[in-house]
Order: structure tokens, then sequence, then C-alpha cells
């Protein structure tokens, strides 16, 4: 799973159009202030890493002391993604498990969006992880250390 | 090299902090309207194919027909980055020849931005492209493949 966490000032999104993959969904204009955006590519095999992802978000979203979570699917973060049916059940489950502690809203896969957003631009305004089945413990220190390069 | 390209009503940014890594630079806050976004990671070994990733965002500028393009650094596409003076020679190098043929804005390397951004959500509005020095092909065709499973 890749994932890039974007503490935002707001997201408004608006789905403009499906894709042969479009979740059934009444599109409608949303607007979210002072949240976690979590843009979420979900990649083969992730059914296996939900807890981790979680785990991340949530240890971000306290960090950064929000109590709204967007989970926003993006394929543009993965050449390696997993199926559409499986993408869905993925972001189904960390909506759920992040609904435990924090106010979480899920936008919806497969459709073209439109989206206006506005990044706070502090230090830890942005962040990036991937998260895989092997060699997790290094693949998510190596992310922690790309952050003191980020531009 | 990893490009994420967002056709945009907008984009506003401000370079707020420097990173070690910051390029000189007068911070102030910009704003290009009806452009395209490049957010690009450049990967080790991509001072070798920045003809190639021209080429690419050259294409989808043509056909989004827009004359405006915005190279926006962004480490966060990547796990793979290239060292700092590289990626930077390798923005200028872009930027440069990308300004044959439109009006080029690039934003500064190793700075935290806040930023505002606009997608407007059109089936071509948001693209992503991989662009490696070894088997190339194979890997732009995967990633035109995976457009039709965007979310
Ligand atoms: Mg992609």
């Amino acid at each position: 799973m890749r994932l890039l966490l974007i503490h935002a000032d707001y997201i408004e999104y608006e789905p403009k159009e499906k894709t042969k993959f479009a979740e059934d969904w009444e599109p409608k204009k949303e607007r979210i202030e002072e949240c976690l955006v979590v843009f979420t590519s979900v990649e083969k095999g992730d059914e296996n890493v939900v807890d981790r992802a979680v785990e991340e978000i949530r240890e971000v979203a306290k960090k950064l002391n929000v109590d709204k979570i967007v989970v926003y699917p993006y394929a543009h973060l993965s050449s390696n993604l997993a199926d559409p049916d499986t993408a869905v059940a993925v972001l189904k489950e960390i909506e759920s498990k992040l609904s435990q502690d924090f106010n979480v809203h899920r936008a919806p896969f497969g459709w073209y969006k439109a989206f206006k957003l506005s990044c706070k631009g502090h230090p830890l305004s942005e962040l990036s992880r991937s998260i895989v089945v092997e060699e997790e413990k290094e693949v998510t220190q190596a992310l922690k250390a790309e952050e003191k390069v980020k531009s």
C-alpha cells in the first residue's frame, strides 16, 4: 500500500464521471476542513497489511492533532495495483478501523473526481508511507529517512 | 522518474521553510492558472531519461491544450530518490527543454511549501508516468494500461 498523507486546511471534491470500476455512489460535492487526507493506492496483497496501514495513519493523525481523516482512493501512487474489488474492501476496512477513533470520510472508488486541496505546508504536512507484506520494517524505515530529503 | 500530471484550474504555492537541501530562492507566493502541474520525483539514474520525460509531458500538455506547465518537485512519489544535486539539475533541464514550446514555471526544490490545487476532474486530468532507464517500453505501457483502472 502506498499512502500520501496531507495535512489540509480543506479538501473539496466532486465525483464527475464513472470509470467501469465505479462504486455505487450518489455523487455530490463534499468539503472537509482541518483534516488529514490519505491518498491511498491499494496494492496486490494489501488485504494483509490493513492493520499496519491503519496504525501508520493513526500515528500521523495523532501527531497532527486532527480528528478528521479523509480516505481518498488514488491509483497514481503505484504501478502494482490490487484488483478493484480488493481495493474497495481494503479501503472500507481502513475506514471502519479508523472510525473507532476519528471522524472518517471515505471518497468513492472508481470515479473521476474534481478536487480542491489546500496543504498547510509545515514540515509534517506532507508525508508518504509504503507498507508491504514482506520486509515491512525495512521499507517503513527507508521512507521515514526519506522524509528528511523531501522537496 | 515518477510524474503525477494534474490538469489544474490553478495551483498556488508558497515556500514556507527550507530543508537542508533547499535551492537558493526568494520565497514568494505564486499562482498559475489553467495549467498542467507536473509533480516530479527524480530517481537515481534519471539524468539519462530527461528527454523521455520531456516527451511524455509535452504529449500530455498538447493533448490537454495547455500552454502553461508547472514543474513541481515532489519527493513523495518514489522510494528511490536521486541525490538533491542531481534532482535539481534534472528539474532544470526539464524546465529548459519544455520552455522551447511552453510557458514553464518551476517551483523550488527542497522547501516545505504550502499549496492550493484545483484538479479539473475530467478523465485526463490526473495521469501518472514512470520512466526508467531499463525496460522503458514495458513500464510506460504498464502505466498507460493502469490509467484505465484509476480511481
Ligand atoms: Mg501510476
